[in-house]
Order: structure tokens, then sequence, then C-alpha cells
């Protein structure tokens, strides 16, 4: 039987809550795919345990899996053991850098029984195409003269033809598949270096796409954009930390970051890809039982659908559908949420058979 | 008789039409006070003319004034010769940096008469306070190989403390007369020098303000705060570019960036301040005055209330308020909507008398 090796990092706060309900749709979704599950304890509160963030060995140990589910990482933001974004960049960014996680695919889709938080949302159905190992995100900052008054503190923005090269034919491929829309999103009247290169490849690159239609927003137009005129958008590709800060501002408008999926992609398949949901560990709710884990769910949902099993990606999206078509707002637990959905999944896959 | 010296650059499309506007307004609410004007052909019509953005003849010209009043510059952004920001950067930012304004000012109050895209805006009247000499915007950046497979473009954000605790004091300052609510954005999690450092400076005057109640958001989730719940907010101060990126998202859930207005602040008074709308030049409906004149209005209105001309300032926010008010959705140019402002603003001057 066909095996799939996942790698389980729950992680902080509802992280582990919601990767729980992720894991129960993914075991009712398969169907002839064996899941071989591994768990690591990874996360702020194994850090302040014992010291560890995250070393070679369970890197190496994840590796070793055909994809990874994540749920959430971070504690407490005024524990100042835990400053500087030291689990952030220490296991969620070094797994993104050292997996090569250079695709991190967001999708938007307004589900029409959700409200939005905008007045006319029209048609949401997007999905930013965020590149995932360049940009401020690389690490290469530094500070002179800390603590002082005469402190400087600089952060560089690194972006390469190559790194930029293949995000950008990613996301001309998708839009194939899709609206074949593009719409590169930068700053290029400020960031001329980096603009322009991106810029000169998405030209390059859409030469060999005639059919998709390409435009250019500055990120602050595109904000306005995800406003006022959300449906405009099919396709958006950009770098890591616009994508970072489009993608917060889609999952709102797209009714809700409980709902907002992402993948961290490897598409060669040289490391595990990664799948999370967008939002965070929410320490003020943890423990509680009361994190929706619907985005956790969806984020299986682009695990199985990257890892080939799309029959069983398809069930878990319908299902998700269907049990937010049928909320009519009274309050369910974490697991009465992740239950009612397996066993959606579980009904349509016996129809299937 | 005192004086006020304005220099004004009208620019492109729209800007030119819009200044006008503005113009008419501060001449309709000055009392008392002679307006000596001077206007300065720049922009990237000028440019494409005259081979000219800003000389250092011009800047020392301008720098002979009490205040400048800017409407927009920048061409048709697909015109290669305007390509790299050669405007925007030579123009725009050189006056910014030229006249050191590193307080970015920029106010966002929903009037209950204009439809914000929020399903529920709530009661949102916030100020944005963007540094505006520092950060990415500082040009340090560069590109090895440009156009090549192998190229690399770093783009360096500069933050120093001299820098941002000017900017924060400031923004402490302006909590202090309004609701002592302040917000530090910025991603201190992945660019930890910068953040630290902004962190560490708000901490610091913190102290010298008590009463001010101080929280950080990551950028990202500010955009998420901005659409969900925007009347949580009084004071953000952030960096150059989150700046940028906030104020447009800000703009748009205000009510349209048709109504933002804006001041480049040089508090000290060694070089004359900046006032500008938030919105470009707009080239797709340019010279058709059917611009909404209203956000340069405003920036005249913020430029008297800094020249401290307070009574002359608050009659163009009365009138511009009164003139939304009787808004019935009729269509009127550009000129209408300046000439019926105008003559409210002459009206209560008169009661005043
Ligand atoms: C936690 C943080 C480092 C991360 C990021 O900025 O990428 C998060 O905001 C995200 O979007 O996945
Ligand atoms: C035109 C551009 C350089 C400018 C900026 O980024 O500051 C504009 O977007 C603004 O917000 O005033």
């Amino acid at each position: 039987m066909q095996q799939l090796r996942l790698a389980v990092i729950g992680g902080d706060g509802i992280g582990q809550e919601v990767t729980l309900e992720a894991r129960k749709a993914m075991r009712a979704a398969l169907d002839g795919v064996e899941l071989v599950e591994t768990e690591y304890d990874l996360g702020a509160a194994h850090y302040l345990e014992t010291g560890e963030i995250l070393d070679d060995a369970t890197l190496a140990s994840l590796a070793e899996h055909d994809a990874i589910l994540l749920g959430a990482v971070g504690g407490d933001p005024a524990d100042p053991r835990l400053a500087g974004g030291i689990i952030e960049r220490g296991l969620l960014l070094r797994l993104r850098f050292a997996f090569d996680h250079h695709v991190n695919l967001r999708p938007t889709r307004l589900h029409p029984k959700i409200g939005s938080p905008l007045r006319e949302p029209g048609d949401i159905d997007f999905v930013v195409v965020r590149e995932g190992t360049e940009g401020p995100y690389v690490g290469n900052g530094g500070a002179l003269r800390v603590g002082t008054e005469h402190e400087i503190a600089n952060e560089t923005s690194v972006n390469t033809a190559f790194g930029v090269e293949r995000v950008v034919r990613f996301a001309f491929e998708l839009a194939e598949q899709r609206r074949r829309r593009l719409t590169l999103v930068h700053k290029k009247n400020v960031l001329v270096h980096a603009g322009a290169l991106w810029q000169r490849i998405v030209d390059e690159v859409a030469v060999d796409h005639p059919e998709v239609s390409v435009d250019y927003l500055h990120v602050d137009a595109a904000t306005i954009f995800l406003v006022d005129d959300p449906s405009r958008f099919d396709v958006i590709v950009t770098d890591n930390l616009f994508g970072d800060i489009l993608t917060d501002l889609a999952g709102a408008v797209g009714g809700g970051i409980g709902l907002a999926a992402s993948g961290n992609l490897n598409p060669s398949g040289a490391f595990p890809s990664m799948f999370e949901p967008v939002h965070g560990s929410a320490p003020d709710i943890a423990g509680r039982g009361i994190a929706d884990p619907t985005a956790a769910i969806l984020s299986a949902g682009l695990l199985l659908e990257h890892s080939g099993l799309r029959d069983a990606a398809q069930r878990i999206r319908d299902a998700v559908d269907a049990d937010i078509d049928a909320r009519d707002g009274s309050r369910r637990t974490t697991s009465e949420v992740g239950d009612a959905i397996a066993d959606r999944i579980r009904a349509t896959a016996k129809e299937h058979a």
C-alpha cells in the first residue's frame, strides 16, 4: 500500500489543538494510502523546557518525510526569553530556508456563507504566491552601538534572479490553470534595484505565457484594491515581506484568518513541503478548546493535493464547504468542528466507493 | 501684516487641478495673513520637456518658503523614460530627505456621511505617524550582474536611534493630545535589529509619557485590525515603508484615498514642511476636471494648522465637513467642489468676524 510519511509539528497554543483535527480529516480522507505520522515536540514551550529550538538531528529526521503539517509556533510575545523572534526565526523560518520552501502558497476564497468585513466583497477567489526564501527574511541585518543613542540598525533584503525566477514561473503556471491573470506586487518606485529585478523576470517569463494577462501594483495600492475590489485578483506574485503583509489582509477580507490555509512548497520535492494555517498560536485562547480548526484542516487539504492525492484533497475541501454551509451560528468546540468535518469526509468517501 | 510664503508644486495630472482648489480654500480661510504664492513647475511632464527633475537652485529657492503645497507627481507608469521611480525619488523623496521631513503625518477619520468599504467600520479616527527619512527609503540598495540570470539585487533599510527617537517622541506627544493610545507597528520577529531598536526607543520614551497606553502589532496583524477593528487605533507609529502601506489601507477603510491628506513635517522649522494628498497624479482621469479636490483641501488645512494658523485650519475642516454632509450623490466638477468649499469657508469667516 502507498505510504504518506507525515511529520507533525503541533507547536504552541492552539497549534496543538487544530493539528489534531487536521489529522482526523486526513485519516478520514485517505483511501488506499497508509498515513504514517511522526510527532515532533517543537516550539516555544519545548524551548523554554529544554533549551532546544531545532537541532540538526531533528532537522535531518524531519527531512525524511513526505510532508510536514505544522500547527503554529510562538509563545507569549511579552516573554523576554522569546524576544527577537527566536522561535519564529530559529524554527519556522529555519525550516522554510533549510527545506528551500521558495513558494509560499496562500489561497483566499470567500465562502458565500462566511461574512466578509467588506460591505461588498464580490467574488473573492485568488492566490498569493509569496516568495519564501529571500527578501528581508534572509537575516542579513545588523546593528552598531546597540542600546545607545547612536545605534544604527540595518536590514537587507536580498533578491536573486534565480530565486525570483522560480517563484515567478510557478505563479505563471498556476495562473494558466486559473483565470489567467497575474499581478506583480512590489514597490519598484522606491526599492528600485529589487523592483527592477522582479519586473524584468516577470516580463521575461510572461513571454512564455502569452495567454496570461499581467499587471503591476505598488504594494500600497494593492492594499487599497484588496478592500475596494478584491475580485480583480487571480494570482498575485510578490516578495517574502509584501506577501506576509498582503496575505494577512487577504485572510481578513476573505472571511477571517481562521480559514486561511497555506503551503510552504518545495516544488522539486528535494525536501518535504510544509503546510500550516496562516494564523498563529493565539496564546489568549489556547487550552480552551475553542479555536476554529478549519484553517488547519484546509492546510491538510493543500498537503494532500501537493502530495498528489487529489481526490482526498477534494474530499476535505468539499467537507469543509458543506460544514460551513451548515453553520448556524451556534458555538462548537474545536473537536466538534473537527469531528463534524471528518464525518462528512467519511460520508462522501463511502458514496464515492 | 503677517505673511505666509507658500511654494506650490502642482505637479502632474490631477495634482495641478486639485492644488488650484486647495489654494482657493486657503485664500478664503486666511484672515489678516497675506498669502504669497510662488508656483514651481516640476514633475514628470516638466522633466520630459526640459530634462530637469529638481536642481540645487530650485531646491534652495523652495527652502525660502514657510511651507510647500504639493499636488502629486508622477507620469504614465508604463513610460520607460520614467522607469525606476525617477520622478518619485528625484523629486518627492528628494524633497522629503533634503528638508528632513522626518514626520509623515497621515490622519484618517471616517466622516459619517461617507461610506466605508467596511461593513461595520465603527468610529474610525486615528493618525499614522510615519517616519519619513529612513528605512528602506534611503536608497541604500544595489545590484550585481544586472540583467543576467545571476543578478542579485539588495535593498537596505537604515534605522538610527536618532531618527527613530524623534519621530517616536512626536507620536507620543500627539497621543497625549488625543485618546492617549499608541501602537508601534513593525515586524520585529523577522527584522530583528531594526525591530529591537524601534521597540527599545518606544519603551524608553514611554517612561516620559506614563498616561499613554502602548501596544505593539506586527505589520501583518495590523492590516487585519485595520479592516476588522479600526476603531481600536488612536496613534500608530511606524517606519517609512510600513507607514506607506498602512496609510493607503487606512485611506481606503476611512472612506477613500480621495479624502486622505498628509503632511511631511520638519517640526524644527529648519526647512519648510510639505503638504500633499496621499493620492497620486491619476493620469487616467487627469484633464477632465473630475478629480475630487477634498484631500488636497484637507492637506491645505493641515498646512495652515502646522503654520500656527489654527483658526484658518479649523475653518477649512468645518467647511469640508459641511460640504460632505451636504453631498447628495450628484456629480460635481473639481472646481465646483472647490468653489462650494471656499464659499462655505467665507461664510463662516464672516460669521466669525
Ligand atoms: C511568524 C512569522 C515569522 C511568519 C512570517 O512572517 O512569515 C508569519 O507571519 C507568517 O506569515 O507565516
Ligand atoms: C510615490 C511614492 C514614492 C510615495 C511613497 O512611497 O512614499 C507615495 O506612495 C506616498 O505614500 O506618498
